[in-house]
C-alpha cells in the first residue's frame, strides 16, 4: 500500500471501491454479451499461500490465485453468490446505508439467493473483500459497535444527515463508541501527541478519571477485549494519518498479549487485507516480567495458557526480542496478571507510575 | 420508594450514601468505647426471604434479618470485610474517583483484608448494599461500560472536572457510551416523547440511520445483549424522572424476552434494591406471534430454550397475559427469531412497517 493510499480519505475509499463494483458488473456484461461465460480471479486464501512478511509485519496471500467462472458447475453457486453480493453492497454505498454480516445472511433471502448458513454468506463476503482488495467496511459492511474512545480529537462526519458537523472527541468522559459514522469521519484537528489503547473497561474509565488524555496528551481507546475490525481500522487511521505513536495495554497473559498483536499483526485470515494493522504500534504491558518488577498479584497459569504460549512462541509474528523474552517469562514464572492487579498499590498506582514508567521506557 | 427519591437528583443520593456510611462508622467506633463488640443488622437474602411483589412488580426481601457481630467468632471474617469495604468505598466518594468490583477485590490486598476470590469481595460489596439499601453504583462501583445511547438530551455533567459542562447527546451518531458520567448527570433538557432500547448493535445503527430518533421523537438505548446495572439505572431515570414511556425491543427467544424482563423488573439477586428496574416499560418484541404474523425467517428451538421457557411459564414475573400468550406460542410454534431477520423484507422494514405499527398497538 503507497503512501497516497494512506492519504486517500475514507469517503474517497469507499467511491473508489464503488468503481470497482461497477467495473466488475460492466466486466461480466461484456463477457455475457460476448458469450463468453463471466468469471472472476482472487488470490487464493488456502493455508498454503498465506505467508506472513517481515516487511509488511503480517500477513499476506502469495502468488497463487482462484477462478471462478459461471461456466463450471460447482462454481455456478458461489459465483452467483458474490454476484449478489457485490450488487448489494453497491446499493449500500448508493444509499449512503451500512449493515452487518448477520444482515447480509438475511437480506439474501428477500432476493431469493440461498444461503445455507450465515458461514456461507460471511465466506462469499471475504471473498469480495479479497476481489476488490478492500475490507468490507469500505464497502458498508460493519461489525458491532462495543468499542470507544476518548480524548482531544475534532472529527467531522461525513455520513447523510451530519454532512460537515464536527464534534470533539473528549466531549463525553464516558466514551463515544467507535462506529460507522467514526470510522468514515475525517480528522480536522488534535493536541494529542499519543494514542493508548487499552482492554479493560475499568482501566479506560481510570484513565479518563485520572486525566491521563491531558497529564500525558493522548488519545485513549476502550477495545473491550479482541479489538472489533472498525477499531483497528481506526487505530490505523489516528496511527498513519496523524502520525501518532500507539501503546497498547492488555492483561499480562497470552490472550492479552494476543490482543496487542492482533492490532498490530493482524490475523492470518485477513491477511488479503492491508487496512486493519498497525505495524508500528507498542505493546506496552503488563508485561510478564512486570509481575515481578512491580510485585503484582498473580495467578497461576492454566493448561490452556501454557498451551497457548507454545503456540505463540513459534508464531511469525512474535519474532521481535521483547516478545520471545516475554513468552519465556510466562513460561518459567507459571503466573498471569490482570490490568486492575495494580490497584493493590492504590487505584491510581498505574497512573502515577507505571505509565511514565512504561512509556519512558518505551521512549 | 417514595416519589420523593425519585426527584433526587444521583449527586444528592450520593451525598446520603456518604452520611449512611459515616453514620455506620460512627456506630461502630460508639459501641467499641461502650465495651459493646460492634453489630451491624440487615435485610436476609437467602432464597426463603425472596419474594415476588406485585406492588413493586419485581423480587423484594421479606422481613428476615440477619444480623453480624464482632462477638461471633465466624461473623469476624465477614464483618472485618464488609467494614474495610464500607471504608473504602466511602473514600471513593470522598475523592469522587469510581471503581469496579475487580477492582475492589485487588484493592483489598492494599490494606492486607483477606479475600479469598473475587467471589467473596463481590459478596461483602451485595452485603454492603444491602444495609445502606442502595446500589453499589451510588458509593461509586460501576459494572464494564458496554452500552451506549443516541437522542436529543441534553444532559449536564456533575464529575469532577465536567462540573456544568453540558451535551447533547445526539452529538455523535455511533452512541455515547453510557457510564459513570452519564449516569450522574442532570437531565437538562429533551424533545423525545419515548425511549427505545434495543438489545443489538446491528439494530441500534439501523435506527440511528433510519432516523428512528427524529421520525418518531426517541431516545435509543443500546443494551449489548443483557442490559448492565447503570444501564438500567439509566433507563430507569428517563421513564421516572422525564416521564417518558420506554419500550424494549430484543430477539424473539427466551433469553431475548428475558432481557426485556429484567429491564422491566429485575433480577431475584437484586431483590434488595429497589433502583434497577423500569416496571412501565414495555416489551414491543420480537414477540412469537411476530414470526407468524410477519412471516420472519426463523429457526428451531433447541431444548435449552424448550427448558428455559418452562421455567418462564412458572416464573412470577411472567404472569401478565401478554408474557403468557407468547411463551404459549413460542412452545407451539417451536421457533425463534433475530431483530435482524426483518432484513429478509429490506433493510428499512424494521423501521417503516414493523416499528410503527408495534408503537400504535402498545398504544
Amino acid at each position: 500500500m503507497s503512501k497516497g493510499d494512506v492519504k486517500k480519505s475514507v469517503v474517497e475509499k469507499k467511491v473508489s471501491v464503488q468503481r470497482n463494483l461497477e467495473a466488475l458488473g460492466a466486466k461480466f456484461y461484456k463477457e455475457i454479451e460476448q458469450g463468453v461465460f463471466p468469471w472472476v480471479e482472487m488470490r487464493s486464501r488456502s493455508i498454503d499461500n498465506i505467508f506472513y512478511s517481515p516487511e509488511y509485519r503480517q500477513y499476506i496471500l502469495g502468488d497463487k490465485t482462484v477462478r471462478r467462472s459461471a461456466r463450471v458447475i460447482s462454481h455456478l453457486r458461489p459465483f452467483t453468490q458474490m454476484v449478489w453480493a457485490a450488487y448489494f453492497v453497491h446499493d449500500l454505498l448508493q444509499q449512503r446505508k451500512t449493515s452487518t454480516l448477520r444482515d447480509v445472511y438475511y437480506s439474501a433471502q428477500a432476493y431469493d439467493i440461498a444461503f445455507q448458513d450465515q458461514a456461507e454468506s460471511d465466506n462469499i463476503i471475504t471473498d469480495l473483500e479479497t476481489v476488490v482488495e478492500s475490507p468490507r467496511e469500505s464497502f458498508n459492511v460493519y461489525p458491532e459497535e462495543r468499542s470507544a474512545v476518548f480524548g482531544d480529537l475534532t472529527i467531522q462526519y461525513t455520513i447523510p444527515g451530519y454532512e460537515n458537523r464536527r464534534t470533539n472527541l473528549s466531549s463525553h468522559p464516558d466514551g463515544m463508541m467507535i462506529g460507522p459514522a467514526l470510522t468514515e469521519s475525517q480528522f480536522i484537528e488534535t493536541s494529542a501527541d499519543k494514542v493508548i489503547v487499552i482492554e479493560k473497561g475499568a482501566m479506560f474509565t481510570r484513565f479518563v478519571e485520572e486525566n491521563v488524555h491531558k497529564k500525558f496528551n493522548a488519545i485513549l481507546i476502550y477495545t473491550a477485549g479482541q479489538a472489533p475490525r472498525s477499531t483497528r481500522y481506526f487505530i490505523r487511521r489516528l496511527n498513519q494519518e496523524l502520525g501518532l505513536p500507539t501503546y497498547i495495554f492488555s492483561d499480562a497473559d497470552p490472550w492479552g498479549m494476543h490482543i496487542a498483536m492482533v492490532i498490530i499483526s493482524g490475523s492470518a485470515n485477513a491477511a488479503h487485507l492491508r487496512e486493519l494493522t498497525t505495524p508500528d504500534a507498542k505493546w506496552a504491558g503488563v508485561w510478564a516480567t512486570d509481575i515481578i518488577n512491580y510485585k503484582l498479584p498473580s495467578e497461576q497459569l492454566n493448561e490452556i495458557d501454557i498451551k497457548r504460549l507454545k503456540e505463540l512462541k513459534s508464531d511469525p509474528r512474535y519474532t521481535g526480542g521483547l516478545w520471545q523474552r516475554e513468552i519465556d517469562t510466562f513460561v518459567e514464572l507459571k503466573r498471569k496478571c490482570e490490568l486492575e492487579a495494580f490497584s493493590r498499590y492504590g487505584l491510581t498506582h498505574i497512573v502515577d507510575k507505571y505509565l511514565p514508567e512504561r512509556l519512558k521506557e518505551l521512549g
